[in-house]
């Protein structure tokens, strides 16, 4: 996939090699495979890292999952720290600092000059899961009666610190964002023309207060790499790329597919977490689980004559159950997704649940009927096959209804609408489809004299 | 969010405007903004479709969801549609003729210029989830021995029809990718200086036939907002964009959230989705999961005589069998995840596997603490506490070693990882579990006499 050094051969060159020889090889060596290198490695890495320029320590840690930054940094002494934090874009460095000892904290941010100081104690105020806790104030003005020529020279030289020079923005004297223009757009145009036709003034943006989540679907709604973000009145923060919400959209649904199995959320690899720590993030929902299971026990107690007699009702209740379990985290799952993706929203619940019942009537159906001539060809008992396939419909009903209803619930009471996923429902579907099939036992059986 | 145009507004303003009007206000109208209208819009688009200009018509199939790209482009003439294919990025292009009645893309083909025709039928070759499959052949090479002023003057001639001009590529006499070189990086030095020093040889691309999953994984792993894609040969075919890969990883996540909730994959919002369309999803499983449950009963059939006798153990059978799910679902969902993010591979078989039962271990015994006391509480049978307490660890520990084992089974065998999930993990565990509580019951009831 590249000639990059990689793996055991670079942390060996890096190990081996005089700053000099590192120095001329640093074209072949990208971050993100140093950082791949020392993720299997068990030593001190301090010896070789030392060797390092300081820009590329800044990359690593940039490019670091959010979990490992900050344990390297701290391999660092106080004032390499400083000169690594000197380099870093702010939007990373924001991440950074939220993850270490806060008493570093302020003596870090004091040994930056006046400007980026200010900066990232201003991106520190917002929510690190908003567009303005994830947003870079690198960006890159223009004036709106300048020309190509004008615009390549003012980049040549204000350009290097941006995040991106992809979007460049025009601003009125008060900051408030008035047109963008592409630097593709730039480029393709001799030097002589006015970027004023180029620039356009409907610009799309984000207010700084907007989930993550919404942002990675308005950028990808409009197929942009970088988004600008603004205040109330419209004046311009910083910027979001694309790269960036890759990182987001990844790890939102991480966190999903993790609440939703009814596990913890926490960052860090599988392979790189410690037994004690996956064991707490799930002991909790499942003894939360447990526990609630208990009123299927309690319904199963109270029809407990009726079972003794007819023994064969109890074949059928894990079937049943995990029929119900099934068909509620099917309507769950789809829910919660559409709601994660913006495509389902609160206003939405009643066409979701008429959906829901009239796809489980459907659903309830079929799998009745199927089930009704299994249990009639083996068991020859038409009561049995009849109690236990309309246990089954009123089951699916009861589980897709509850399965599409939660998750909206939850969203209304500003839950987390992932964690009213297969476990929560089945939990509640088990107990209701219990009661409903032993009801039903009661009701067919009782002319052949079942005792209530 | 902006000042576009949008919604009912935006449905108005070209339905009611002339051309001439449209055409001042197209800067505006986004494209993506005309798709959410055209979403909500029940009559016939064409009148006011026709009004917009060819380039915009092209824009708006480009940006739609996979399936309907064909549905709008169905709306227009032959003639038409040549004309907007003309204007659609080569990547674009392929993911509609895709979707399109086969007859006629040979004769859409046939009307590109021969360049176009050809690169068009190269890369329907490659398989639509691959990186080949995916990526653009618009992309711009330059010459090493090229200044800056030169490398601009070369993108005013022939940047225009790129997808992206972020990175610039150097290739030998043979297409063979030798260097890159980013915009950002030309455009911040001097138009007197030589580009040689700013390309950098060791190029990280990905090859045409990875999975766009993978290819997803590389660009997040280096932070990139395009990577080149090459040939064995290393020749280069293409690019793939940031942007693009976000579709990527949110279709193949909500692919995933399907399969681990037992739904058959289909493109299309949910809330546009049929009943029946939705029914159908979800009726196989849902059918082949329910059958397979009848392992559980004809287990539960065996042990009649025993149940009868001791009915109350059959009030403990949900909850075993809700924890036992649970638990396998925890353990696979964090596997599948972990190989999704090519986080874990098949070579950590082991590795996860001795994990799990160390984790399960600690989760069981937890549990079963717990649960001891609670039924010995409720019950005063210590023997019955026992027996449960006893099941359910053995119950957790079995639920998370199939629950580990089956997706890297599955990814051995070349099958989606995730249609291991937990509705597969419970309907094996269930069946695992009862035959465990049976087992145990059976001997440490004996001594108080249960029948066998």
């Amino acid at each position: 996939m590249s000639d990059n050094l990689q793996g055991a051969e670079l942390l060996q060159f890096l190990q081996e090699s005089s700053v000099e020889e590192i120095m001329a090889a640093l074209k072949d060596i990208h971050p993100a495979d140093i950082l791949d290198a020392l993720d299997d490695y068990t030593g001190d890495p301090i010896p070789f890292l030392s060797k390092l320029p300081i820009e590329i320590l800044a990359e690593i840690i940039e490019e670091a999952e959010e979990e490992d930054k900050s344990e390297i940094f701290d391999l660092f002494s106080l004032d390499q720290k400083k000169e690594i934090i000197s380099e870093m874009a702010s939007d990373e460095l924001v991440d950074l600092l939220e993850n270490i000892d806060p008493e570093e904290v302020t003596d870090l941010i004091d040994s930056l000059d006046a400007e980026d100081a200010q900066n990232v104690k201003d991106l520190m105020r917002y929510d690190s899961e908003t567009a303005g806790g994830i947003m870079a104030t690198e960006f890159v003005t223009v004036k709106d009666h300048m020309t190509v020529r004008e615009t390549l020279e003012y980049l040549q030289k204000y350009g290097e610190e941006a995040e991106t020079l992809s979007y460049l923005y025009v601003l009125d004297e008060n900051g408030v964002l008035k047109g963008v223009v592409s630097l593709k757009d730039i480029v393709i145009h001799k030097f002589t023309d006015a970027i004023a036709p180029l620039i356009n003034a409907s610009v799309i943006s984000v207010k700084a207060g907007l989930d993550q989540e919404e942002v990675a679907q308005t950028i990808q709604k409009y197929g942009f790499t970088s988004i600008p973000v603004v205040d109330e009145q419209n004046k311009m923060l910083g910027i979001i790329t694309a790269d960036d919400l890759l990182d987001v959209v990844v790890d939102e649904s991480t966190e999903d597919f993790e609440k939703m199995a009814a596990i913890a959320h926490s960052e860090g690899d599988y392979l790189d977490t410690g037994v004690f720590a996956l064991a707490r993030r799930r002991i909790f929902w499942l003894l939360f689980l447990m526990v609630s299971a208990t009123f299927t026990s309690v319904i199963i107690q109270n029809y407990e004559s009726a079972l003794a007699s007819v023994v064969i009702l109890t074949a059928f209740i894990p079937m049943l159950m995990d029929t119900g379990g099934n068909a509620g985290s099917q309507s769950a799952t789809l829910i919660i997704r559409g709601m994660a993706l913006g495509e389902i929203s609160i206003q939405d619940y009643f066409a979701v649940v008429f959906k829901e019942v009239r796809v489980s009537i459907i659903v309830g159906v079929v799998l009745a009927v199927v089930n009704f001539f299994r249990i009639w060809a083996f068991h020859h008992d038409i009561i049995l096959a009849l109690t236990v396939s309309l246990a089954l419909i009123f089951t699916i009903i009861l589980a897709k209804t509850v399965g599409a209803t939660l998750p909206i619930v939850a969203r209304k009471l500003k839950i987390d609408p992932a964690i009213m996923a297969a476990p929560v429902i089945t939990t509640i579907v088990d107990a209701l489809s219990l009661i409903v099939y032993f009801k039903l036992a009661l009701v067919l059986y009782l002319p052949k004299g079942l005792p209530g």
